[in-house]
């Protein structure tokens, strides 16, 4: 991985042609309903369509990232770290949220392994980049080293050119990794300045005192790491995680082939705060599937200028908002492809138009 | 239609059992997941499983209702009122944006002429319930009379006891109607008391003037007519619709039937409104499919006492709201058949659990 060019990346992002966007705009303008009627799901047309040259989606597919965390010892999950791993298993058998969701969107789950704290030998289905076994407890001293960070960049930027070649068109990002809301809010923390009250959500089950805590142990992180906000890198290796920098660069890597990514979460919107600040240019590529729970999520899709598709009180992650959103997407384009124009259709066209 | 006994109907809506409810959610609570963590789509998973008794949904079908207006004539839209009847051959052929998101959700759509303003002689594949050539313009005296306020509302009655039958376990509302938002806005202002300065919607195409005269028509309709807003069918027959009383038997057959709805936007939810004022029982089987961008339509929600599912900027109608809704309904269920207990996956639990 040390021959990783992250700056070859960066500098294949070109933004999406905005005369793409308003040639579509325009067709969907001819068809019959009142101008802009269907909203957003001309948005997600417009956008796919510019992005990709297709009107359609051949495949679809999440990639949920793992890692484990250092910081978990710090007692800021209500569940504990084993839970990570058993997951990954649950994952690969097919039998949880992001895999039932993904099959009602039609997408595949790949499950890659970033960073969790066990082997799992050769487990069929898991795609293994495991950059360590979980990383340091940030309030100690960084995450992981430098090399470390791009190293899970690199496997994110790997995911997407393989999706790419894979005939998909449209990507999800996903996580797994108990206690990883608290990096996801030290790194929001420290790119926008705000502070750890700001932006850590209390969660199921976490009482005053445990809240208290995780505000604490960011508070910490922070003042420990100093992480530069100038140097995002710098930010996913001091107070991030494996799996959160491995969804920024697939983030990244989607940007760079021309692939729109459905961005699910909390965590998965770090990743994508990561990207960002990277190059500001990926926005162009990111739907942001849903608003979590979580108060800091507001605060990083304000910084990423993205509108949440959804908004329906989840706070799970594994990318569950994200195969949701697809559906969604797929809805705006099946509308471009199928509904007449008012010509077609012999239907008289109002005062507006 | 003389023997249409709406006291009968409202007779055979019952609330929806807490206890079935419960159960439900004492299921999801079991899966391998933090309790709560998807949010809404549990929401929807145990409504519906409470109020059908099945997790899988067999048949959805949505009812476009379609009919004229009257007070079209005093130029509150941007359309002609021509269009009505064009949308209904589109719909009918399969080319309008609600047979497009239809197909998506994998749903029939149904076309009802409730009341449009021409002859459709033998048109294959159109239900045919027209109470009159459109309404009457309610600036000069009711829109209808109160036996055919009935005979509308005994037409969705009717269809949603043919969708029991056809074993649709989903009924979702649509509506066409060229001014229709001119009624749907009296409506609620008749029935909340809301001035229809509070409730009426600039819309597309429509400037300063026209929306002071759109005000104006709506003033005029509520103080010639004087809707009595304890007796909901006096409101539809005054200032209403033919479809509007159509979605309004639908809602509340579906309630008598047992059969969750989804209402689509301002018109359905004008319809919904109608059939909560007649028995506020109705609201345990409504679904609101999404929040539109009509200003009247937060308050009907709030009168109904509803949450949208979906806010996408939609302002279209037709049942294209419902249409998207229906998915996340299904990926709710989806999730619930699918998705492991902690037991079963092997996973360890939460100190929340």
């Amino acid at each position: 991985m040390g021959t990783f060019d992250l700056q070859a990346t960066l500098d294949r992002i070109l933004p999406v042609s905005r005369e793409k966007i308003a040639a579509v705009q325009a067709r969907i303008d001819r068809q019959v309903k009142p101008v802009g009627s269907l909203g957003r799901l001309e948005e997600f047309a417009r956008r796919f369509v510019a992005i990709t040259g297709r009107e359609e989606i051949r495949g679809k597919r999440i990639y949920t990232f793992a890692g484990d965390h250092g910081v978990a010892e710090e007692g800021v999950s209500a569940f504990p770290a084993e839970v990570t791993p058993q997951m990954v298993f649950t994952f690969v058998d097919g039998n949880a949220s992001i895999n039932a969701l993904a099959r009602h969107a039609g997408a595949e789950v790949r499950v890659v392994d970033m960073g969790v704290a066990i082997d799992f030998d050769n487990l069929p289905g898991l795609i293994k980049r495991k950059v360590a076994k979980g990383t340091a407890n940030f309030t100690k001293g960084p995450a992981m080293s430098r090399e470390q960070a791009l190293q899970a960049l690199a496997a994110g930027v790997e995911m997407a050119a393989q999706a790419k070649a894979d005939a998909v068109d449209l990507v999800g990002t996903g996580d797994m990794g108990i206690a990883n809301t608290t990096p996801s809010a030290a790194i929001v923390a420290a790119i926008t300045g705000l502070s750890p009250q700001q932006v850590t959500f209390r969660g199921t089950g976490i009482d005053d005192e445990g809240l208290a805590r995780k505000i604490a142990v960011i508070t910490r992180g922070l003042e420990v790491n100093r992480p530069d906000p100038l140097d995002p890198v710098d930010v996913l290796a001091k107070v991030g995680g494996f799996e959160i920098g491995g969804i920024a660069g697939l983030v990244l890597g989607c940007a760079a082939e021309g692939l729109p990514v459905v961005v699910d979460g909390f965590i998965s919107t770090a990743g994508a705060l990561i990207a960002s600040e990277l190059n500001p240019q990926v926005r162009d590529y990111i739907f942001a599937a849903h608003q979590s729970v979580e108060i800091g999520h507001q605060h990083m899709l304000a910084r990423i200028e993205q509108k949440p598709i959804l908004d329906l009180s989840m706070r799970l992650g594994e990318g569950t908002g994200g195969a949701l959103a697809m559906t969604l997407m797929e809805a705006g384009l099946r509308a471009l492809r199928e509904v007449l124009t008012f010509d077609q259709a012999g239907v008289s066209e109002g005062s507006e138009q």
